[in-house]
């Protein structure tokens, strides 16, 4: 029995997991990043967590095929290296591979988070069973990943797939790349909660109120009280997804994909998100690509970063 | 020595070529695609075009390796079927590729004409020696073709590479597609005559006035009086150019190309179109991305639709 390890390396948490080669997935643990984040620091806890899922489990390491680690930033799965990590700390040049690698006496391999989210959907979630599929992380900020033809589309740079940075209202809010209207500065979950925020400072009626006087708004709290029918978190939940389809309709008539698949906490919003979202798609597409893509909630969950990372892992071994 | 032709029928001409297997073209040529536009005519024309061209060279039939034919519409190149072609007459459902191929004798490939485009600047012009590259054609509408990986990317549906049909403004002008604010009404070379036409009827001081009365307004009038410093013509040719910015910069955040360049009689307006372009886009993109991209003129004028269906079909049967 041949086993692969996947891991997420994200802002909260560092999520580990041991699969077979089937992708199913064995055992799972996560462990905190921490506040200190720089690259010494997550690269000792990541190691520490794989070494513990391997002991926990009783898995020789000569039946191990490798690992998979999934990180956020601009990085080279080629050189292994990370080159930037914007909400990490000190992460400039990081040999991210060769220093896991060292550690665990293991073949490791490195891919940027969202991306490794995308093959995770595409393998064992939303886009099973397609070539070509797009999957949008709806969170902080927006991610992407895109697969095409079946397999993972970097770019030459390996940095494709900023899909939360498409523009869609031209003088729209500041984006943190430094654009304007960016979908991210329109239909992330964090932006979604500041909308909401604004709207009952300036005195909209609404149940959310005791939420924002609590101070415990969230997301989750704004589709709850949606889903129990409150009027204005209907329909912010409803402009939000008007805003993702018309980005998803820029993304349908350029790319044509089978599948375009959301995650993270927001996407739990149901038919109050999608069913605007695919209106809205619907009349800024062309026919025929229209009728082929399925707009659907991503499958995986938070399991989405680790399992993809193993199977990157997987198939870019298969490939050598 | 063996050859390979390639074809681009077109709303006003059919070119025809013949080339060499280096690409090298060896003879060219055009006919009019006539006003009938329908299946028949226009195959007949084709037809005659070919037969013609291949006696005008004397060159034997055994000596072609094939023909590739670029056509407008929404056509499979596995089927070799014209789905629909919208500025044709009664093109539903058309074998083309059985029917010319039945006809001269000789292996047909087709291909969508914005994707023929496209291969041919990849393979001979503005994205030579890239890997990642695409083309925008600036005409009566905005099309589109996308290479990725040195392949050429069609889409599960081979209707990918829409680039017209992206959303930059929300409530913009009604595009033929049904959605508003496509950069196709915004950017192309015919809104842009409108555009003009619509302010110098408003009264707008430029020399363009004389081309307005004597109803000889085009792209290329408004970018000659441009360049001999008409404040006006300037100004709407930096507006064309900043749209054109907007919606390169989502596909520079989405695809991470090496090139993209611009076809069609208005992107010989030279800077006064590519420098607010560039400096659009460059406000518009991530950095490591946009530092990477090249923002160019095609270079391969109205020669590129045949050059690439016939590398197109190259390419087709040095993968079988």
């Amino acid at each position: 029995m041949s086993f692969i390890i996947g891991v997420d390396i994200g802002g909260t948490y560092i999520k580990t997991a041991i699969l077979n080669n089937k992708g199913d997935t064995i055992s799972k643990t996560q462990t905190e990043t921490g506040n200190k984040k720089t690259p010494s620091d997550v690269i000792q806890r990541t190691t520490m967590s794989i070494e513990t899922i391997i002991q926990n489990n009783n898995i020789k390491k000569k039946n191990i095929i490798g690992i998979g680690v999934g990180c956020p930033g601009q990085l080279s799965s080629v050189t292994g290296i990370v080159e930037s990590s914007p909400n990490m700390k000190n992460w400039k040049k990081v040999p991210l591979r060769q220093t896991l690698s060292g550690n665990l006496s293991l073949p490791v391999e490195i891919f940027n988070d969202a991306n490794a989210a995308a093959w995770g959907e595409f393998w064992l979630g939303a886009g099973r069973k397609t070539s070509t599929f797009i999957l949008y992380t709806l969170g902080t900020g927006i991610g992407g990943g895109i697969i095409l033809n079946r397999q993972l589309y970097t770019g030459i740079d390996e940095c494709a797939g900023e899909l939360g940075h498409t523009t869609v209202i031209l003088d729209g809010p500041k984006c943190g790349c430094g654009n304007h209207g960016c979908i991210e500065t329109l239909a992330s979950a964090s932006r979604l909660v500041k909308i909401v925020q604004d709207k009952i400072k300036n005195g909209v009626k609404t149940t959310l109120k005791k939420d924002y006087t609590s101070n415990t708004l969230s997301a989750k709290s704004i589709y709850l009280a949606a889903k129990k029918g409150d009027p204005f978190a209907k329909e912010m939940l409803s402009n939000t997804g008007r805003y993702l389809g018309i980005a998803a309709a820029s993304i349908i008539n350029t790319l044509n994909p089978e599948v375009i698949a959301y995650g993270g906490g927001l996407s739990n919003a149901g038919n109050l998100l999608f069913s605007s979202l695919r209106s809205e798609a619907k009349k800024r597409s062309l026919a025929v690509p229209f009728n082929r893509v399925k707009i659907v909630k991503a499958s995986l969950g938070n399991d989405a970063g680790f399992l993809g990372a193993a199977g990157l892992f997987l198939d870019k071994h298969r490939n050598q």
